[in-house]
């Protein structure tokens, strides 16, 4: 840790400073600069909060070497973490492809869903039961109900389910259905709920935050694997930026940075990260080339009459021709399908 | 509503979309562009979801004509939302002063802090008992013994509490303490935390999300207000830009905008929003003469020794001069303070 | 075009605004919404500024439904436009590899640079001479001794060059060395230079503005075009975002937009748009996939005494291997490199 | 300056890291902490480009210790740079107002706008003779004729002009009319021009960039500084962020900020900051209160046929009531106006 200080710090700060530091079990390295003095503190502080130290006078800056995460940090598992359920393996290698519907609406629009996936090779089915809505007026999913379709339907196809819980209190409820339990984008940084998941045994996808950094991400991640559960795949679905011709700003350079920094598997959400069905299939082949681990597609078979998310959802004919163009390309890239 | 049609619609899928419109209840009104087909649809769809008409074949865009938030509307109450507990009143031309420490760290930091804010002047104590933290390794807060210790510190003090709920579970132990239940930027779209503190009656102070759009974020307000508790609080505290010289971008015209927009008092956090002690004062007055109704101010008896977000709190003289300096201007503006 | 107006227009606004579209040229057509009238004017329009409109009483807001570009649209030449200088073929279907170190340091570097790109199979050789520095102080390019020694690399080598034009004074200087004229992120609304470099007859390279969205950036190919020149490359280059982890927020997702809007080929830069070695070859991939006519790649012989943006240039053999793996995909994809 | 190195730094590249910095002339203090080793290399190297290490091999990350601009720091003037042009006097504790209209369309136009701002109490005239447009078919200005206007009315006025340079071609010609010459949004980078407007005497209006940092906007300020020329008033007029309700985010927080960093004079643009004109005056009184040294207010006598940017502009009585307000809230704040 560095620690710049203030040009005018006094003799009296200057002591007090280094004494709290070598009471926290630092040593102290002073490097007296042309206008400012500055500190190497060594020290493995990484459970310490850095900015604490920035309200002690006559401190400028407080400047971390370390990364704040541990158990995500590549270092631990330099080969890479596999999640894997059933036929749907993601990470190390395995590319693994999960499809469905924005939201749950009835079992027969799941079934053709299901069953046209499972025909086109798709090998995991999302679908919300639960659904997060920017207005309060518009439908907020089957919820129950919807998880009792999503079970009928892994039973019917055999591919194991992924969908969103949004609520501490429906944690039961959805871990007793879902085989993968997502977080949503919008609770990246609720941290009860990270907690909780991290305490169960099921694999979470974590969808990235809108406005959260990759080194944000990776801490939420941290939140559910300082609890015990290892088993996380990180889900990139674009971000909030100025441009608004697209609903997101895919930002395709975090998974091989991402990569270079951890072990977890990362997917892309091409649905969500540009909301214009026409750019789904080539932000989806560019995800696979830029190192992803798998991909999360919205298909609804009728999109033009899905209650939510339509735009940008692929029709059954048009997720078949993406399976096949994005299989042939990770093939060709040395991945797994 | 209006709906943009593609250059390269057809007879069919014309017929389709104006059937549709026609069974929903809309009247449907033809303009033929010089490139393009547009229809204005008549008829209050509030509460529809007018994505969703963008799956229709050919139709390019969908531009709603009325705002999606209803409750929370100028209109409903053109004289403006006055939320009042004790001696604290927000809104109206009241302007209340909140202030108190990030985190609620023991009985004689939060007395002390209590003690200089009543005889500074401020109407409320706010303090965290849970504490939403990026990191799972920093300190979470003192919990229930927190909220206890800023029950005495109201006895004593008689100021209002406002305090952050970040869990569903935990709701009814925070609105047994709290005053003003707070919703923190992370949770601004926890959908199932709004609906909850709809159901109760406790005001809601309901912060900003880092990327929320302010429509966005009165429609949080609306799943707020849609279960009955009116008592919406709006506080502005940054949203996130490329800008890192201050923690986050304080954008001050929302509150002129809201103003325009919807009755609800908004409230300025310039602690949070500048992330930088020196700031907070001028951004504390520009807030006022902006023509917000009220502020919150860290502010903790030892910045230095702090245990989150010291860099940011003023001492008890520096919030001594901050609310005399605020009270003057405040007063030069026609407040009530 | 549609013209909303407010819920308390007057008898005599009303009169009024219809009155000016008429004199326009407008067909008028009237919608009586629930609560607001709205106007739909039918006329081709482009080429007025429809902001304009917003300023007249009772109007509450103008949604244009035609886009504003026309030289740049796709329905102009939906097979889209190839510019090709000696063998460097961008767009419609070629791929075009352009290579070369940030900034033309002396004849050896360049030499050697040249010397090893021939070699690997490079199309085009990019170096700056003037270069744009964010400081004063830093170094600010060779100019004219720059611009000899690019001339005598493409001697040397064959390849065409392409390089930053940053003043209209310096135009007729660098048109004389360069076969492509780039114009910079920091320029891309320049509208001075935009409008020069369309008068004269060699291509544009016309990077993204780090703030534009993609209607902006093709508005700014729209000036250079509305002169004459319609030999414009677009530059995907990274916009700024609030993530700091890399250099700027790469946004492949407006290859495929863009492909969709108009005829103009697209290149990508992933050494600016990720400002990491690392990334440079999963992203250049990355764009290949995802539609790119060709890469923009910063390469230098030493990058460790690279004299500026080092950390995100490749060395020779990380170009070879980089050049290499892009060749074997385009073909894959079907281009013709 | 800080030097982290990679945990895998060979002995050899430690060795050549060194070297270099000791050729460079720093004093190297070397810190070995818990997983890598850190060098503090102390020296004025404010001049050199310190990116440039991140080239060498071994070299994780460097991390400045000093701020990059010079002539522009606190430090240099600390009791403010004033800028003084007949009788309008901005910095120092002097408060200027400059209104006038987007674009000079006609004598008419100019000169009862001037008449209205003189009477009204406003020390300055702006009005544009060159506009940037986004687009090549809206009206750009009407160049010299605009400044031959623009002339007269100072004549009549006797209030001087502040108009914008767009093009280094144009520099003498508008240099002979201006009394402030404006640098605009998207050429605050323009690094031709910023240099040559350094090497005339006339004061420079330097406009923030749509997604400068305020450190980037302090360093574009250098680059005319560093050429002679130390009369430079900034002019925040918002960011680009993802918020659409406004044209831009008004960033009132730089003006503290910069007042931290730099002598230098601060004035706001609150029309073009937020594009809304019932924004303008709340803006206005905030930018006070936040410590600005002047407004840049858009003024013209008929709004609703203004040419450009009428939305946004007040006419003559809205700028009478806002000019009363401010003097009248700048006075409360001690300021000369």
């Amino acid at each position: 840790m560095i620690i710049v200080t203030n040009q005018g710090i006094t003799g009296e700060q200057w002591e007090n400073l280094c004494k709290k530091l070598d009471d926290w079990g630092f040593q102290i390295h002073v490097i007296q600069g042309v206008e400012k003095k500055v500190i190497g503190a060594v020290g493995d502080k990484r459970r310490v909060d850095f900015h604490f130290l920035e309200n002690i006078p006559g401190v400028e800056k407080v400047i971390p070497i370390l990364s704040p995460y541990k158990l995500a940090a590549k270092e631990i598992k330099p080969e890479g973490t596999v999640v894997e359920v059933g036929d749907l393996k993601i990470g190390g290698g395995y590319f693994g492809i999960i499809a469905g519907p924005c939201a749950v609406e009835s079992e027969s629009q799941l079934f053709e869903t299901a069953d046209g996936l499972k025909k086109a090779g798709a090998k995991g089915l999302r679908g919300g039961a639960f659904k997060p809505r920017t207005s309060p007026y518009s439908f907020q999913g089957l919820e129950e109900e919807g998880l009792k379709i999503l079970s009928r339907a892994r039973e019917r196809s055999g591919l194991p389910i992924v969908t969103e819980l949004m609520n501490l209190t429906e944690l039961e409820l959805v871990a007793e259905y879902a085989d993968i339990i997502q977080i949503g984008t919008r609770n990246m940084q609720n941290f009860g709920l990270l907690r909780a998941v991290g305490r169960q045994s099921k694999p979470v996808l974590l969808k990235r935050g809108l406005a959260a950094t990759v080194e944000e991400w990776l801490m939420a991640a941290e939140y559910i694997m300082a609890e015990g559960n290892t088993q996380v795949i990180l889900c990139e679905r674009g971000i909030r930026t100025f441009e608004t011709a697209t609903r997101n700003t895919l930002d395709l350079s975090a998974i091989p940075l991402i990569k270079s920094m951890s072990h977890l598997p990362v997917v892309v959400d091409p649905s969500h990260g540009t909301g214009k069905r026409k750019l789904v299939l080539p932000m989806a082949k560019a995800a696979v080339v830029a190192g992803a681990d798998g991909l999360l597609i919205e298909v609804h078979p009728d999109p033009a009459n899905a209650w939510s998310d339509g735009e940008q959802s692929l029709d059954l004919p048009q997720f078949q021709d993406l399976i096949t163009q994005v299989a042939k390309l990770a093939a060709f890239e040395g991945k797994i399908i």
